[in-house]
């Protein structure tokens, strides 16, 4: 089994808030985060599929074509947007960066999926300080 | 002569608009950087300051005092805010990086200079490619 | 589940030195990393916690929060200070890469288990090319 | 059981090429990756190893000695090298970086238990955004 | 005045070899540089407009325009290429950094500024190690 | 004119300390720099040379001549050791990040002169965050 990655990069606003909380309560538990005016990132992405590689090609995925499924199911949806208001696949939800790893998982891998390949994990990167893993 | 640099980071929301024109030119010019509801950027802010070292400290300004002033003149004004809003020195301008290192450098310049130093030069990283140089 | 890193930096300085040995032995075994009076290096550690999002807050662990406690408990301990000499935790035992994160470790796991959150995983860079993982 | 990755570095040329195919299928399938004059990266090699540190120094291997042992076994060969050609352990095979990093593998398991280690993991960056992983 | 810089990348094959010399002269000047399949590299090219920004835009130079233009002038003739085979710019040119950069310099001075722009600076990278800086 | 930069690593221990001042004043002025027991760093350093390329080479230096020229005069003086107590050239010096940087500079110009090639600039990395920079 050989595991492949690709990154891609957004950038996006957002704010963490909790509509049912005071302005008090999300200030005391999200902090400078609350900010209602928003603030934001350049947020980086890694895909990585898992597979054995294709005999004729020595490919686990061809990653032009991963790269133009991602660009279509994620990149196109979330770039320069705005996490709390534009992004079909994050309404109603919390703008984590553990909500939106989730959120992109759920896009991504049925169509990876369709593609003959098999999502193995995903890593977002919030800032150089922070990011969260996840493997479905 | 030497140049020392410190480096800080801010995180913010921000969109490329000009009012006076349609919504149609907006996005001609500025693309999807005229997001109405914003995007955002992990920025990197270099400050250069120049001089000669003192002899009883080797310093030409001592870095701890040089980064509690960027904090209290820049980055609590800036970080987790949205450019277009927020920001007591970015009010009635475009925010583009160039812009907005002029008017970090206009925040900066005299305050160093009251320490006894001489602000030489900024750098502001906006994306991993996009980033201005200024020196005054 | 899913994983969520925050990233801490500190300055140390250290030898690796086996006092059983003699001087040549620990020349032939460590190289210049055996030298009498020190070298040093920025250690950069990634400090992993595991878990599901709190309803609530949309976060598996309240990032501000974690990061204080990596502050008191490591940071505080260990920045700026001799791995041989001044590290509380680090008493008695060989500053190998391999021993600092498995110290770190055991400094870390009951105070973030206090939190409600669950440690999964420290990765330690001693240098650009130089690495240590620990699970636990 | 801990994990210690030691990193290393090599430029070489390569292209994607199937011989069985015309050069329309290649182009197709390869994109400008199959130019015939081939392209070239810097490629990043992490060398992960585990096992539990040796109480005489803190290691659970040497990093001087396994970094000598990369250079000897892969570095020398690959280095400054042409993939497709020049490669011994190469003859035959697509470049791909799924092909490469199993290929590296084979070259290293014995030599590292020779040593009394255990290779665990290796990750190699082909470009900023691309790289593999394996673990035999 | 203020400097803007936009950061492409391409990957190309090359090797360091002249044609008036033995071979066992290339070597020992060259070293692993001439190898005759040659090897390759990640270039990382940033390019330095400067100028003063628009009264409507905010901008030195609309850096989409920009970078359209270096796709179209640069990496289109360049990436995924052989330096010392296929680019028309390099033709009959040792291929060292220091020429690459002055080549792309010519490519780029006229094209930007009939956008109206100034070109300033390119940096060019080679290797993680090894960087080539250019004015005209 | 066309400016090559080559990059070196050293790792090493130093602390800050006026030796004329009491325990009391270090502190203050230099905070946890002062630690008696040294701290240390992952040191970076950029040598740039200027010049016009050879025409039977393309180089303006030949890179590997000058890498080893480094090693000679700074890294093997400096790599693994105390900036305070083993390093010639930093004898009776504060170890600042700005006069470690004038004394590589005044290590390495008559040298590189030497060399035919002319040094234009040094610049030397302390932290993530702080480098300094020279240009004689």
């Amino acid at each position: 089994m050989i595991y492949l990655t690709r990154i891609e990069h957004f950038n996006a606003a957002h704010r963490l808030f909790n509509a049912q909380w005071s302005e008090e309560k999300n200030v005391e538990v999200f902090g400078k985060c609350a900010n209602k005016n928003y603030h934001g990132h350049n947020y980086k992405l890694y895909v990585t599929v898992k597979g054995t590689p294709n005999i004729e090609t020595g490919f686990i995925v061809n990653a032009k074509i991963l790269g133009r499924l991602i660009e279509e199911k994620i990149i196109e949806q979330i770039d320069h947007k705005n996490l709390n208001i534009d992004v079909p696949f994050m309404q109603n939800k919390f703008t984590s960066v553990e909500n939106v790893i989730v959120a992109i998982w759920n896009e991504l891998e049925q169509p990876i999926a369709d593609l003959g390949s098999q999502l193995h994990k995903l890593k977002l990167e919030e800032t150089p300080n922070i990011f969260a893993e996840y493997y479905g």
